[in-house]
């Protein structure tokens, strides 16, 4: 029989704030679909982070001289860049766009700080804190209240050397296997596959991301059909597919 | 209604050798699945490699003196070394393995010259001379047999900076838009979006590489559901895809 996979945009998710019960709202736009256990809930992570209350007003921020001469040479609000920085565990380029590794480990640009899709002029959304943990808490609310257990993966637009434009990425997850390694194992012809070790959840990331809309209301999808991926057990979470900077094989 | 994708993989594709129809192989897969002009085919670039004869015999290989040192290094066959050479336009990391630009401008490891899944222990498969004339040709090829054109992506897995494991990317393109362009137009509350600019066929690749298996063979899928992503004309291709280094924020 064919492997099919199908994705579906979760509809009618309205503006979520800080204190929503955000497993509540994922349940609501759900029930229609008629969750299972083997399907994963792919959900953006700025409606986690809004949940979450991390959401900081820049009208509250005083930037530093660090904030204060990357934004004149940036051309960027100061606050946001002190927000930037704040988020960061390291800056690695700042050229034409901070480049920086967050205290989670994650490589991106603008330690995921982000102002589109948020209400009010003067708000910046952050990543989770924990987007693990995040993702752990959603699961358990999903099961409470479905039943069923879908695995949930928290997702970021990151932007990739070498290439052109953003792919979504897993920074969060429960219960969806991160990798799968084929290394050491034999292929049709019975030869030991050398470098074959997917990023599955990147890609159940991606997949979630040619569903939704950037400007309408669409943060969140399910993928079905990924069965074999979706374990009983939360698992080590996205947190396994950082790859350690002296272990980098491209820098 | 809800935005749904759908991806199926295509069975019954079997072992492709040089000088084979390739359009006619995927259009008798396809067949059953009724193909439509705004679905795209996405296949992997090793059976379009292998139609193409783009197969070296190491045995023919005399490598230099320069691939031999590599090779000793990195514990690999001299040989096969030699070939990643030859398909190289600048070798760009040695220390664990060869990270490369490709003469068509990828950077990827070994340039995409592997050994897996293919007869015989003595040939690898290079990628296609130019994947996106492949893609064309793929696509012209099938709506001569099938009276629609689904658009074409051919995809190779590539590992990523900072991230662990492999995504598939689209190396090849006809008919599929490579990228969403959102910069500049406002968001649900009005704002302008910053910098939100889709990989959306690297985002296709990947999704349908979640479908296939490593050890089987299925070397392709359809997915279904991007329309709006599908254009009459084939486009520019993935060579839209590769940022030049002087402008990599990355590196």
């Amino acid at each position: 029989m064919a492997r099919t996979l199908s994705v579906t945009a979760l509809e009618g998710i309205g503006e979520v704030a800080a204190g929503d019960d955000l497993a509540a709202v994922l349940s609501t736009a759900l029930a229609p679909l008629e969750p299972r256990a083997g399907d994963v809930v792919v959900v953006a992570h700025k409606i986690v982070s809004k949940a979450e209350g991390r959401v900081v007003a820049l009208a509250g921020v005083a930037p530093g001289p660090g904030a204060l001469a990357l934004a004149a040479r940036l051309d960027q609000d100061p606050r946001q860049v002190q927000v930037v920085l704040d988020e960061s565990a390291a800056v690695l380029r700042t050229e034409r766009v901070l480049i920086v590794r967050t205290h989670h480990g994650f490589v991106c640009a603008n330690a995921g700080v982000d102002a589109s899709n948020v209400p009010g002029d003067d708000t910046v959304v952050l990543l989770p804190r924990d987007p693990d943990a995040s993702a752990r808490a959603l699961r358990a609310g999903l099961r409470e209240r479905l039943g069923v257990a879908p695995a949930v993966c928290v997702t970021d637009s990151f932007g990739r050397a070498w290439r052109h434009g953003q792919a979504d990425v897993a920074i969060g997850l429960a219960g969806l296997r991160p990798l799968q390694d084929w290394r050491g194992r034999p292929d049709a012809q019975g030869r030991t596959m050398r470098a074959t070790w997917i990023a599955v959840a990147d890609q159940v990331a991606s997949a979630a991301d040619l569903v939704r809309t950037k400007d309408a209301g669409t943060p969140a999808a399910l993928v079905r059909g990924l069965g074999d991926h979706v374990t009983e057990d939360d698992g080590p979470g996205a947190a396994v597919l950082l790859r350690p900077a002296d272990e980098d094989l491209f820098l």
